[in-house]
C-alpha cells in the first residue's frame, strides 16, 4: 500500500513513464508558509547532472494543486504533482520474458500477473522518489528548529567521490555508496517503546527508498563488537547530553536529545552497462543480457536528499503524534 | 503505540515487574491448532541459563485466555499471557534522578513526566519480548511451509560463542553480538513497492526489539562497495532462482522466492557490571554509578528467537494481506 | 479486527464463556489517576438486575494488570481484565446445525468455517461490552471537563420503562428501545472533514455495539423533512452558541461547541422466549425452535452506559489526535 | 485525515475552487479493466440539472493519471483527477466574520485558525463528492457480481419528488430527503464482530458524505418498537435465506447473504435562499444574513450515487480484507 504515517501521512502515486507522479501530505499544520520555491533546493539536489548520472532530464517543477491558499497551508491535504515530460516510448514488454537481474521485473510481473506497467520500472521506479523529496520538504517545515542533514560518505568504497565516479565511468560498471544522516535539534521523547520506536519508523521509511540494503543507528554494527563499558554513553548534564554518541541519539526507541545519527548502504544500480546473465523465457535458457536505457552509474549520489526526506517524514509523524495536529 | 500489523495484528502489554505481560494476536485464520505446547520450544530458546545470562528465572508458562476453542483457533483475537513471578521489590525510584547510561531511564522519565513504571525498565523491559516470541509462534503457524530460522553468528566479535562468554564473565563487562536470520520457502510476491516493502516491515519490527542497532539484507553494507555486475544475482530459471543471493531474497521490496536473509547487530547490554559515569541529579554533578540487579552479560544469546518472531510477524502480515483472512 | 483508534486505541478480547474478557487501552496520558474504584459506577449501570434482565450474574471486578503504577497511568498500554465466573457448560454445538434467527450463529459458523466458539455467542457476545465500558471509563478520564451522558428514552415504544418491561415479561417477548446521548463541554474543532468526521467515528463505534440498528445526530431523520430555514441553527454569539441545535453539535463533521446529541435504536434481543422458525440442518427443513439459556428481554436497559463508552472512546481519539499524546 | 480503508484504501484531496479535486485508490486488483468511460454513468447521476439544483456546471471529465496501463489496472495506486473549471472568484473572506448558519464556516475557521480555504467551502465542499463517486466506480468493479443501488425515496417529506422540488422552488427554501440503498449478491461473512462490523464501516463512510444526519439498517429505528418475535427473520434454507429482512442483511456485524439494506437522512442544504440570523462579527451582534452563490435546493437529489459509492468502498474494503489483494 502506498500510504505511510499516523499523524503526518504521506501517499504517493504515479509511474516512471506515466503522465505524472505526485504525493498527498496530510497532517501539516494550517498556516505553514509553502510555495513552489520551497521545494527548489531539495529537488535540485536529487537531479542528475554529475558524471555517471542518467541523461534523462526532468524539469521537476512541483505543482501544488491542493491544500495551500494565499501561500499558506490550510490544514487540508496538500497535493504536489510533477508532470513527466522526458519519457521514451520504447517497448518494455520484453522484460516480462527476460527479467533484468537485480531489478524488480521478475517479482512485479509475478505479483501483478503481468499487468504492471513495465515502462521504466512503472510505479516501482526511482522516479517516485521525487514525490518523497517533496513530502520531505513539507516534513522539514513541520520539524521547525530541527535540522535533518544527509551526505554521501563514500561511493564505490572510496571517500573521494569524484574519483569513484571516474572509475565507474572508466570501468563501465555501476557502484554503490554509503550515506550518513544526522538530525540535530530534536526534543527528548520522540518514539514509543517497541512498535513505534524511532528506529522502527525511520528504518521503515528508509527501506521504502529503492536500492537501500542496510541501516545502522549510532555505532550500529560496530556496537556488536563493543563492550557495554565502551558502548554506553556517559550522561553529562541534566538535559541528557552525552559524552559520546554510540546510541545515535536514541535510547529504548526514544530520542534522547543528542544528535540522531544513522548510516545507510546503497547498492549499485542494477542497470549496469555490463553484460549479465539471466533467464530468457523466449529461449527457455540462461542467456546474456545487455540493459539498454538511460541509467545512473551511482544512484547513491542523488540519494542523500531522499534519505533526508525519509527521516524527516518519520520524525514529523512522531512529532505530530506527540504535539497534536493544529496551528 | 503498542500495536503492529494490518492483516495480522499484534498488540503487547505489561511491565517487567507488573502482574503479567501478554499479547493479543488478531488475524490468525480460524481452525489453526494451537496449544500451550506449541510455545514451548521457542520460549525455551529465549530463557536464560547459559554463562553470563541473568539469574532471574521465570516459568514462562503461556496461558491462552482467548481465541482458542477445543484446541483450535476460532478466528477471534488470541490472547496469551505470562504471569510475572520472580520480581523483586527493590526501589527503582532513584533512577529518576540518576539515570543509567545506555538505558531508557532518562528518556522515559522525561517523556512520561515521571509517571512511568521504573521497576526493571517497566513496559520498556526486554521482559516484553516473551510476548513477541509468543506472537511469533502464532505467526509461524500462519507461515505454514515457510521456515524462519535465526542464529547467533558471533558474540563479542568472536564466532566462538562459548569463549566470548567466558571472556565477558572474566572481564566482567557486557558484550554485543550478531544474529543471522534466514527465511526459506517464501512465495514470490510478498511486500509492496515503497512503504510496505518487505524490508520496511521486517526492519520496523526488528527495531522494536530492544538492543538492536543495525540491520542489513543480503549483501547489505558490503553492497555499498560492490559493483553492479558483482552484486546483481543472475536469474537461473523460470521460478526466479538466482545463482547468488546478494539481494537477500528481495527485489524492489518484494520477495523473489529465494531465501530471505538478513543480519542484525545487537549492542552490549547497558547493564554492565563496570562502574560508569552519569549525571547524578542529587549531587548535580557527574558521578560514578554501579548498576545493581540481575542482568545478562550478552543479551544477543537469547535474542535469535526474538528476531525470528519479528520476521515471522512481519511476513505473516504481508502474507495475510495477500491471501485474505479466513479459513 | 478487534482494534479501534488512531491516538486513543482500544483492543478487546475474550469470549462469553471463556476464561476472561478484557481490553487494552493505549494512548491514555501518563499521570492520570486510575483505580478499580473508578470503574464501579459504570460497570454497575451495565449489570442486569431489573425485571426482564438475564439471571446470569457476574462479579465484574475489573483487574488492572498493566499500565498503572502507584495509582496513576504510566503512559504504557493499560490492560483491564474481567474473569468470567458464572458460565454454564451446556452444549452449544447444535447451534451450528440449527442457527437461532436474529443471532450471529449462522454467519459466524459460515465465516469461521465452524471453528468459532459457540458458547454463549463466543467472542461476539454482549458479554464483551463489559470491556467497552471499561475502556469508556478511561476515555472519560481523557475527556476531563467533558460530560458524556446517555439514557434510555423509551423501551418497547413506551416512555414508561417500568410498564414496558412488565408488558414484555407478561407477553414473554423481548423488546427494543431508544437511547439518547448528549455530550456537553466539548471544544470547537473535534473531527475532520470527510473520513474522520465526528459522526463517522461515533457511528463506527456505536455500530460496534451489538443490537444497534440505527443512529441519528441532532434532528436526524426528522431533518429529512425540514426546510433549510427550519433546520439551520442561528448562531448567537462569538463562541458559536446556537439558538436551536438541529445539527446536534456538529457542522461539516466537526464539533461546534454546542451539545453533541445523538439517538440510537436498539433492536429487541434475538433470544425471545417465543418459539420461532428456523432452518434445521438436521431435519433439512424449517422447524420450530425454542431458545434456551439466560437472556435479557430488553437489552436496551443495560446499553446506555455502553453507548456512552462508544461515544467517549471516539471523542477521546479525536481529542488526543488534536492535542497530542503526553502529560 | 483524508484516508479510509485497510485493504481497499481511498484518499481524497482538493478544494471547491482550487485547481483540481481527486482521489487515490489503492488496493484494486491488477488486471481490472478501467477507462474514463466507466465513470460516465455514475458521474452523470451526480450532476446537477434538475429543478432546484445549482447552476454551477462542471464538465466532470475524469482523468486517470496513474495506476492504469493499456486499459487495465496495474496493481499500483490509481489516481483520478477532475479539473475545476467553473469557479467564481468572489470574496469569501467575509465568511470568517459572518459565519453562515448550518455551514462549517464557523468550525473550520476556528479549527484551522483562519487558514482554511473559504472559497465555496474549500476542502469541505460537496464538490469533493465527485472524488468519492470516482472511487465508488472502482469499488464497484472490485465488487464484481454484487450490485449496489441507491435511490431517493422521498424529498421534503414527499415521495413525489417532482412535486417536492416544485414546492421548494415556489417557497424558495431548501429541502431534505431520504435515500434507500440496497446491496444484493453479497457473500455471507463480510464484516467483523465489533469494531469492523459491516454497519460500522458503512456508517463511517456514509457520515463522511456532507449533509447526512442519520442512518438505519434493515428495520432500523422501527426495530426499537418491535418485539423479538416480530423482528427476528426466520431462516428458510441452508444458504441462510430469511423470510423477512428486518436485519437488513447483517447479523452480529456480518453479512448474512440476504440483501443489505439501509436508509439515510439527508438534511436540507444550509444555503437556503431565505434570510437567516447569525452572529455578525463585524457588528458584534446577531444580524440577518442572505446567502449568495449558486446552490442546490435539494442536495438529496444528487446524493444517491454518492451513498452508493460510500457503501461500495466500505464493502470493497471488507471484501478485499477477506480475499486478499492480488489478481
Amino acid at each position: 500500500m502506498n500510504t505511510f504515517g499516523r499523524s503526518f501521512r504521506v501517499s504517493i502515486f504515479g509511474e516512471s513513464h506515466g503522465e505524472q507522479v505526485g504525493v498527498i501530505v496530510d497532517g501539516c499544520p494550517a498556516g505553514t508558509p509553502l510555495s513552489m520555491e520551497d521545494f527548489k533546493v531539495d529537488l535540485e539536489r536529487r537531479k542528475p547532472g554529475a558524471a555517471g548520472t542518467t541523461p534523462r532530464r526532468e524539469a521537476d517543477e512541483p505543482q501544488i494543486v491542493s491544500g495551500v491558499y494565499k501561500g499558506k497551508t490550510t490544514g487540508a491535504p496538500i497535493t504536489v504533482i510533477f508532470l513527466n515530460s522526458n519519457t521514451r516510448s520504447e517497448d518494455y514488454e520484453h522484460l516480462r520474458n527476460v527479467p533484468r537481474p537485480g531489478h524488480a521485473d521478475f517479482v512485479l510481473n509475478s505479483k501483478f500477473a503481468g499487468f504492471n506497467d513495465p515502462r521504466g520500472g512503472g510505479h516501482s521506479s526511482g522516479r517516485l522518489t521525487v514525490a518523497l523529496v517533496a513530502a520531505g520538504v513539507i516534513a522539514k517545515k513541520v520539524l521547525a528548529g530541527i535540522e535533518v542533514r544527509a551526505m554521501l560518505a563514500e561511493a564505490g568504497g572510496d571517500t573521494d567521490i569524484e574519483r569513484a565516479l571516474a572509475n565507474a565511468v572508466a570501468k563501465q560498471d555501476s557502484i554503490g555508496g554509503m550515506i550518513e544522516c544526522e538530525v540535530s535539534g530534536l526534543p527528548v521523547g520522540l518514539g514509543e517503546p517497541f512498535f513505534d520506536s524511532a528506529e522502527s519508523l525511520i528504518s521503515h521509511l528508509v527501506f521504502a527508498v529503492p536500492a537501500i540494503k542496510g541501516i545502522e543507528f549510532g555505532a550500529g554494527f560496530a556496537a556488536a563488537r563493543m563492550t557495554g563499558s565502551e558502548h554506553n554513553d556517559p550522561i553529562m548534564d541534566a538535559t541528557g547530553k552525552t559524552a559520546t554518541n554510540h546510541a545515535g541519539g536514541i535510547n529504548g526507541g526514544i530520542t534522547n536529545g543528542n544528535p540522531l545519527k544513522f548510516r545507510v548502504a546503497v547498492k549499485p544500480p542494477s542497470s549496469t552497462p555490463r553484460v549479465q546473465q539471466t533467464w530468457d523465457g523466449n529461449k527457455q535458457a540462461v542467456a546474456p543480457l545487455e540493459v539498454k536505457g538511460r541509467h545512473d552509474l551511482c544512484i547513491a549520489l542523488r540519494a542523500p536528499v531522499v534519505i533526508e526526506a525519509a527521516a524527516a517524514i518519520a520524525l514529523a509523524d512522531l512529532l505530530k503524534s506527540q504535539t497534536g495536529h493544529t496551528g
